[in-house]
């Protein structure tokens, strides 16, 4: 059995490593129909040694499609994927835009499979922070049960698109040239992003996202929190994110401490962690072996490591984990869900 | 009144940034003496526009010092500090060998400076990644109480000193090269480290200094704790530190959460940071004001903002803080030592 597929968003970040990922998979195809800007319209993108060409979203007729993945802005999603979804397809959809919608699913495969079961023709996808998180955390929310969590996050600038990372490439070529790498700061304080709100060279800054007039949390933060209750079933989570952008390509990392159910030692952890589909444990710091982002990119693993006891926090613990935020933390995700619901898997 | 100064360490990072920090803040100096490894002897260097001939520790006589800042190994320390306090020198050791030493205080002025009075010669300053924490925490100390901390750290590069900027910036330079930057990591996986544990450039990972055989801590991550609970005069303080390393030259950040002792909100904290020696409050997110390293390098005050509830832990606060780790984490600090002791300031 083989199956019509739209990407919508095609030739973005996510777009191109959802073609890679449909490629790796063998995903069964037998149409593909490619949607962008219709800035991109009529352009070609190669795939599968073929030429597919690029239709505009806005004018776009869905008839015969299975399933559309969808990465676009939120506001969008909201206009299109009910019309995907009224011309009989289902939709995953990789925006926040219907994530916290009583009537839409939002899955990872490995942690809420069966919410899948109730889905109205769209399903959403977390966040991609939120993603690398909660794949570390399933398996001691499944075995131990988790109370509260408190998340610092190393976020990649490959979530801010092709147009971030050019950016980012481009500053950085400038960052390299420091006649005086001790007085570094005042040349780079003279350089100016457009793409993220501070420099994201040879700098970190806690903003991912936006904040709201007066408000203390970012976008980004408020989102860890409300996915991780509805992914987890478990409306009480309390969540308390920090989110920094790090002059990283790709892969987000998080340094997470947890308040657990029930005393839960290292070792238990580990095995807990090592159990679970999509998780792989590296943890001999002693011998150089924990996560890093650069070693979790291109990878559908989630990296989990440095798992400690934590005794700030009643049957406390902490790990840091890093995944790809293109594969699990978007595409890959997605493409699994698709697996899923087209019973491929 | 004058004062016969040594600086040990002089051709190193701490020893240039405490050359240029006695120069802004016009220390009186009667003598300068300028110490370094046998390799760097009789080189000499430009201060005040005058060259100051460096010589050989090793054979090193402390006569008619009064003072001497010392930025070495531990181990050097360890040989040499007691041999400069015999010639009756006051030691500021920037090393580890003496901070957890009951006989010798740990000291940064605004925090512990009283201790100071019970100091037999050597005088430690911490590591630089405590002091930057210990600033942004000292009020909240002071005025509430803490009962626990929890830290996840952004450090920069600089604190491996002089070979390790020139790697990182040499590894950089190799990095920006990215023709494709969706697949970087695969070019960056062949890029090698030696003065790092891991790839510094476009990377983070979870250590700072090294892991003891089977240890699932780093020493790093050890002396937050003890230097903490050192400095803030609370041995029962419970510290759990995650010390990561970021592609950022000058500038240290920490996200930190903390229970306190009594129920105290954000703006009631930001009032307490304000009114603190050394601090400065950057905190209207939704306007972009909030701390980073860029920012904070090459400045006297660690930054402080994102101060929110946090709610996993009780009366709990959490927030942001960066702080220029070779001036207030090294050497400023130690300048501002000697000041006192000294009675300049």
């Amino acid at each position: 059995m083989s199956f019509s597929i739209g990407i919508v968003g095609a030739t973005g970040v996510t777009g191109e490593v959802t073609l890679r990922i449909l490629e790796e998979r063998s995903f069964p195809i037998k149409e593909l129909r490619l949607f962008a800007s219709r800035r991109s319209a009529g352009r070609a993108i190669r795939w599968l040694d073929r030429d597919w060409t690029i239709e505009a979203l806005d004018d776009g007729h869905f008839d015969g499609l299975d399933l559309v993945i969808s990465a676009t802005d939120a506001s969008i999603a909201r206009e299109q994927a009910p019309r995907m979804v009224e011309a009989g397809a289902i939709v995953i959809d990789q925006s926040s835009a219907f994530r916290l919608d009583q009537s839409v699913p939002l899955v990872m495969p490995e942690i809420n499979g069966a919410d899948l079961e109730s889905h109205r023709g769209i399903i959403s996808g977390p966040n991609c922070t939120t993603a690398v998180a909660a794949m570390a955390l399933a398996p001691l929310q499944r075995a131990v049960g988790i109370e509260s969590i408190i998340s610092s996050s190393y976020q990649s600038i490959s979530g801010r698109g092709r147009d971030g990372i050019a950016e980012f490439l481009d500053l950085s070529r400038k960052a390299v040239e420091q006649p005086d790498a001790l007085r570094g700061h005042e040349s780079l304080a003279l350089l100016e992003a457009q793409q993220f709100p501070k420099l994201p060279a040879f700098n970190v800054f806690p903003q991912c996202e936006s904040f709201l007039e007066g408000s203390d949390i970012s976008t980004e933060e408020e989102k860890m929190e409300a996915e991780m209750r509805k992914m987890f079933h478990a409306p009480e989570l309390l969540v308390h994110a920090t989110a920094v952008r790090v002059p990283v390509l790709v892969g987000h990392s998080v340094s997470l401490g947890m308040s657990l159910r029930r005393e839960t030692s290292p070792e238990e952890a580990r095995e807990y962690l090592s159990g679970f589909p999509g998780i792989r444990v590296v943890d001999r710091p002693w011998e150089g072996e924990y996560p890093t982002p650069i070693d979790s990119a291109g990878i559908d693993e989630v990296l989990v490591g440095r798992v400690r006891s934590l005794p700030s926090l009643e049957n406390g613990l902490s790990l840091f984990a890093c995944g790809d935020n293109l594969r699990k933390g978007n595409a890959l995700n997605a493409v699994q869900v698709a697996e899923r619901v087209l019973g491929i898997a």
